[in-house]
């Protein structure tokens, strides 16, 4: 994989397992469907987790771009 | 459903139930009515949850979307 | 009343009670007399509301859309 | 008055007293002298009022638009 | 002076001392060298205030306009 | 190296190893893969830094830039 | 050095040292060798500093501007 613009990882990580942190400090895992230039996500088989346990699963889930610290593809 | 774009998520959850976090810790759930490219949503048959539990029934309800941080649809 | 945008809630709203909630967690109703693209908002017969109880009656007011969580018709 | 967008009511308050309240709690009353599309306004004989009483007169104010929540004509 | 759009009375602030007062809290006096349509301020002989007192001589003195609620002319 | 505009030194800062600071106090080091001019940054063989010491290894990460504080080159 | 915009301020600055204070307290002092509109600023030898004394020297260092609250040359 080459990067040579930030969003170029976002684009390698689709359909592949990410994990995403928010300003308010919750982490969700998933599978990376979808962003745009907001940096707006969808995953799949999105579940919230809170000290490397699963708190909540949440199937398909949009996060809102602007809440969004860091995003780090689990392999 | 085709998810390509992240707003294509919230396309096929018109008409249908969803969960809206807000900024603030609030959730709401409701049938999603109306959204726009701001994240503005509209629900019917708004409810806000606390716990798992109903705490006010709102009816319509209009979102600002600057407040919004996730939305799940519920099945 | 058909909604297909979010603002056509708002549209359909107007010479209408409405209860706006804004960041700082403050609550008004009032007659929800003109907004626009950025939600901001002006109500006539303004109150200022605190569990369930008016807090203090402003008559007419400007609310900056920025500062709006949420706004539901009354009725 | 006709009322059909937002700011129609601050052109209807020029040269009138008004309360403006900021994000972090600030109340300030004085004659309206001025404001633009961002809500940045300009008072005369303005005053900084805690608990319905001055605590400091200012004079001449600008105060930025993204600071307000809230303008309310004294009248 | 005529004052008909707030950015007037910085206008005719200009090289005149000035109060600014920043969202942090802190406040600061010296003469308006300049401003722009961000509200980004020069100060000249800037010194910042503490319950009316000097805290600390700045000298020459560039504000971010997003960080600052109000300017108030000192005479 | 010369630096005429902010994003020169971190377009010399390409492939080399970078600490990164967000806002709410977190910390990262890793060698800086991509940016844009939103400072939204890719960084490889990510490390989150406590107290000088590793926290975490994230390997690539992708930081959004308005959560972005400083960036300072290691060597 | 005449300055008529805000700019002009930091265009004077430029090789000379300055101090930055940013919105979470921290200060920087150091020789500013490029900014933009935005604010970002590169600092040469730049020092985080605490209550007058150095508390970790930085080097080369980028600041995202919209964390920037002054900027104050300091000869």
């Amino acid at each position: 994989m080459e990067v040579t613009r930030p969003l170029d990882l976002l684009n390698a990580s689709k359909d592949k397992r990410v994990m995403i942190e928010l300003k308010n400090g919750k982490q969700f895992i998933g599978k990376l469907v979808a962003f745009d230039i907001h940096i707006n996500c969808v995953l799949n088989e999105a579940e919230e987790m809170e000290n490397g346990e699963t708190k909540r699963k949440l199937g398909k889930l949009f996060l809102r771009g602007d809440t969004i610290i860091l995003i780090s593809p689990s392999e």
